[in-house]
């Protein structure tokens, strides 16, 4: 918010950028991965890829937090939307992973579904951390935080809608045991994505 | 404890009683709950009603933190206070909203069991948040998170046995998936309790 | 870090050093444990009792924290390599259990190789927590903290096979719900240890 201040030769702001960046590849990907019928290696590789740029990103902003007096928000969420950001796209490449390790196969309505939510969700995440940059933004991105909010109520509707069906209709425990799993973490991305929500609202609330 | 020196218009304590009050209407809802045969549509509502009620006065405290120069006791315990205190909540609901997606039916005396010990923490946590606005509650406080630490050993062997039951007599593995997780969050409410006993243990420390 | 600035009386260090004693010895009887046919009473209570002792200094260190104007390092990162430190032991103390509540019997090849790996990660972290007492340890500190990253990157692996086998061997879904959890325990407290390097390299990129 206060951009005038910041070190010459890095920008907290850019660095927030990039790391959003990696998040929205990451669920864009993740719905392509699941519109097919099977994770491939090339899908796995290249979202083992994004995740590792965006741990590296991360880690450059805590590196560069630890040795920077003046940043343009308080330390602590700094630090804080940077691990969170990092979390979601832990998580997203974590089901990837799993629907790979649990030889899931097949087009899975559900999870699309879920892949949409998550990809709006990242998508509105990232508007808002971009939004950072300028105060003028803080109506708007105030709005997009009441939409991840929104969004993460819509996910846990979905995941009990999803749950009860699966423990309804699916006899077999080993399926259950799988996809009850991968369906909570898809649940989760959004539970990460409010928590980011929540840092935003208190950069807000500060400067305000 | 000095709150004398609090903002006149608003008491981070009187906030802080509001959110434990809708704790303790939780845990005694969630007794009643596992006490009937099936989660019904109106114990479902009546606990959603209170989590969103609990939500609203956490996210009020954390605002006004963020707003607020002179505080009570430290602004991060204020801040762990008031989330974990959400945890608590949340946590409750989301066990009785489990036992509704997984349609489960039938009184279980061991979910009687453990929504007792957990009706007695969250009161024990009430007592001691009330506790905090006086400095001569000391002794008493410290005697309520002996006990919350109590009750949460207490919950740890209860979800031993009652696992080790589940695992030895029940032969259905969907029965099983089933109450391990609910058995598991039962415990875990315990364990948000002792948390937020951590951070009232924290608050007398740095008073003492 | 800058010992001459401690309080006469006691030393973080000190205490630091004792924590890691413990999580050590817990990885050790760990190890042990594994390797045999299933878990005795004797050893479940050795563990607890070390969770116990370990515990303890937590809290000790926590509680002098909070009465200590003068810290060798920031008072946030000391709260956070204690109670990471703690985690660390509870969770290979929660395995340990889970193996006795489940009635888990046999040598099992992988679970050695996931305690090996532990018990590899765990001294790693007691060596990288010593080190911190003197600066020109800085180098060494380093080392150990991507040791300790390397490690948890291994149990990623291999848990993702470990899984991926169970899934595809293993018929009876009540022994793929035990496993399954025990594995992805197992896995975590090499998280845990990563977290716990997170905080010393957080630590050293202070001083630096």
């Amino acid at each position: 918010m206060f951009s005038k201040f910041l070190p010459k030769d890095f920008n907290f702001f850019d660095l927030f950028d990039k790391q959003v960046s990696y998040a929205v590849a990451a669920a864009v990907l993740f719905k392509e991965i699941v519109q097919k019928d099977a994770v491939g290696e090339d899908s796995l590789n290249k979202m083992q890829e994004i995740e590792h740029q965006a741990d590296e990103v991360a880690h450059d902003i805590i590196a560069r937090l630890n040795k920077t007096f003046i940043t343009p928000f308080d330390r602590e969420d700094i630090h804080l939307l940077a691990s969170q950001l990092d979390d979601v796209v832990d998580m997203i490449n974590t089901i990837t992973s799993r629907l790979k390790v649990y030889n899931v196969t097949g087009v899975d309505k559900n999870m699309i579904e879920f892949a949409d939510v998550i990809e709006k969700s990242v998508k509105a995440v990232a508007c808002a951390v971009n939004g950072l940059r300028n105060i003028k933004n803080i109506k708007v991105v105030s709005e997009l935080c009441v939409e991840i909010n929104r969004l993460e109520n819509v996910g846990d509707t979905m995941r009990d809608n999803v749950l009860a069906q699966l423990f309804k209709t699916e006899k077999d425990p080993i399926v259950v045991i799988k996809m009850k799993e991968i369906y909570q973490d898809a649940e989760t991305v959004l539970d990460v994505c409010e928590d980011v929500a929540h840092v935003v609202e208190t950069i807000l609330l500060k400067q305000a």
